[in-house]
């Protein structure tokens, strides 16, 4: 199996991006493909101490930036570290592509280049969330698409579904509604018609509305909601994280007494916090592409790209994808019936 | 000045709630009118020994409940204590009403009976949220209406930052528009319209889009949005204190070494929870409507019952409403002109 990533994605590129390709290599028995400059990526790699067995490097030129526009991944900015493993990956040279970049492009990038499942609508961006007890549970859609047809949201659920199933190994993933209330007239136009799909979507468990509020306690594996809805649901959950690590630190460090107290629970907070930390995860998927697109955190490290190898080559080991398609057709089959 | 108090809604009525109504007679001089059977209210203030010093019992027969349709309110629900509390409030006998039932048919009840501002187009549901260092912002809407137009969240915009202004004492509110990003072009058609009204609403301090993410630290002091994403947003965070204090609570309950740690930042921990106790604020106004409605939580005890006193007090001494229906007006005649 040979993944591709994106050399220069995100804040620590191209180190952390070498470092993470190298330790895949030993860790995961996979190759790797890196793309970008190769003579920088030469350097910092014998710089590093980097092996470069089961390492390729592959010419771009440039990066793609935030500010740019998505749609030039497809054309000026073709060439780009991110340009370059979306071909490398849609000319069948690799099984998946991670990119740290710019999430927008790779939503562009990824669908476009990446060609769509047959059927498929819309893409979905899945961003992994941690709930209680350290358990993961995926949003989509994450924000790739603002508005939604209650079509799309069947597929996202069906695709979320089997996500969870393959690649985080959850048996029987449930599958929940974003919604404001659990009560069946709860909720706009949206959730009403959509629910009624859900319901009659027999390839997943689905558990009906769900609100917000039991989301990170526990309540569902997947959660389906428009990426508008998605998009401030997760950052709402990303703002209070922030505020309450923030209002910790300050609980600790008040004085002398509380950093002795720190010092006593300093095991049960590291662990929270990894409990708590993307790192330990990887990546989100772009699901509903035709060949494997994970999209790392901006500020991912070596550990973080290891991460997102993982999710990569389980995702492509348990056929996913071809699960994902057979799904969709299904769908498909169904409706022209 | 006289408020009027639904005697039976929420969880720890009617004692807590008497309770309150007699901490709000003695500390804020305040008159306070209860509504409910009047005789089981007098048995309970005898056995609660409270005082009937500026405190007056209104007969009201049964108790709207949260299953019950909202609409109930105006006809055969009209006699509960809710009921008779809104009526109350619409005959002139008192100068706010606070409840802490059915939030649904506070909206319903405080808008129909209670009638709104003139020009008004929707009433807000407006949930005051802890952000980072104890101080407040407020959400409107929080749920009253699932889909808005332009116009109404320019409305919201205004009576959210007169409210901050009158009720909470901030000086020049900052206003932000909830969004999936800060840029220009981010967001759906409902941003886009909406922040071109923001932007030419002279009477607010409109500081542009924000993201979920930044309010819980403080980027904000109104934010404004449709219903069904404020009350999206406003879960999530729910949920996630809800998870983080639950994995505190984990933490220091772990061992006999952790318990010590606790012990040593044991004030720290009550401070910071009592920053992001909705306690000590007390209720969410219903803005719009033509005489002030507060919803208290309904798990108030009476610490909580006072808090929304306090509130409703600064509302109506502050004249808040005359001066949303003033800003509205003005809003009108400048469409007209």
């Amino acid at each position: 199996m040979k993944i591709v990533i994106d050399g220069f994605g995100g804040d620590n590129s191209p180190d952390e991006v070498l470092k993470g390709a190298a330790l895949a290599v030993k860790e995961l028995g996979i190759e790797v493909a890196v793309t970008g400059d190769t003579d920088i990526l030469k350097k910092r790699m014998e710089e590093l101490k980097l092996s470069s067995d089961g390492i390729e490097l592959v010419h771009a030129e440039g990066v793609i930036q935030v500010e740019d526009n998505p749609r030039s991944i497809l054309k000026e900015k073709a060439n780009t570290s991110m340009g370059v493993a979306f071909k490398y990956l849609a000319d069948g040279n690799a099984d998946a592509v991670i990119s740290a970049g710019s999430t927008a492009a790779i939503v562009m990038g990824g669908t476009m280049i990446g060609k769509r499942i047959k059927g498929v609508k819309r893409t979905a961006l899945v961003p992994l969330m941690p709930a209680k007890g350290g358990v993961r549970y995926c949003v989509l859609d994450g924000g790739a698409n603002l508005e939604c047809r209650p079509e799309m949201l069947q597929q996202f659920a069906i695709m979320g579904s089997l996500f969870m199933q393959k690649t985080m190994g959850i048996k029987n993933p449930r599958v929940g509604l974003l919604n404001i209330g659990t009560e069946d007239e709860k909720g706009r136009e949206l959730e009403q018609e959509t629910m009624k799909l859900l319901r009659n979507t027999p390839s997943i468990n689905f558990v009906g509305f769900v609100e917000g509020r039991d989301v990170p306690l526990g309540a569902v594996d997947v959660l389906v909601t428009d990426g508008f809805t998605g998009n401030v649901y997760l950052k709402a959950c990303e703002g209070m994280g922030i505020l309450m690590k923030d209002a910790m630190k300050s609980m600790f460090f008040a004085n002398l007494k509380t950093k002795l107290g720190a010092l006593m629970v300093k095991k049960q907070i590291k662990e929270f916090s990894a409990q708590m930390d993307y790192k330990t995860i990887g990546g989100s998927p772009l699901l509903g592409t035709a060949k494997p697109v994970f999209k790392a955190h901006g500020s991912s490290d070596a550990i973080a790209f290891l991460g997102a190898f993982k999710q990569a080559k389980r995702f492509v080991e348990n056929n996913a994808i071809e699960e994902m398609a057979a799904a969709i057709a299904q769908l498909s089959d169904k409706e022209e019936a």
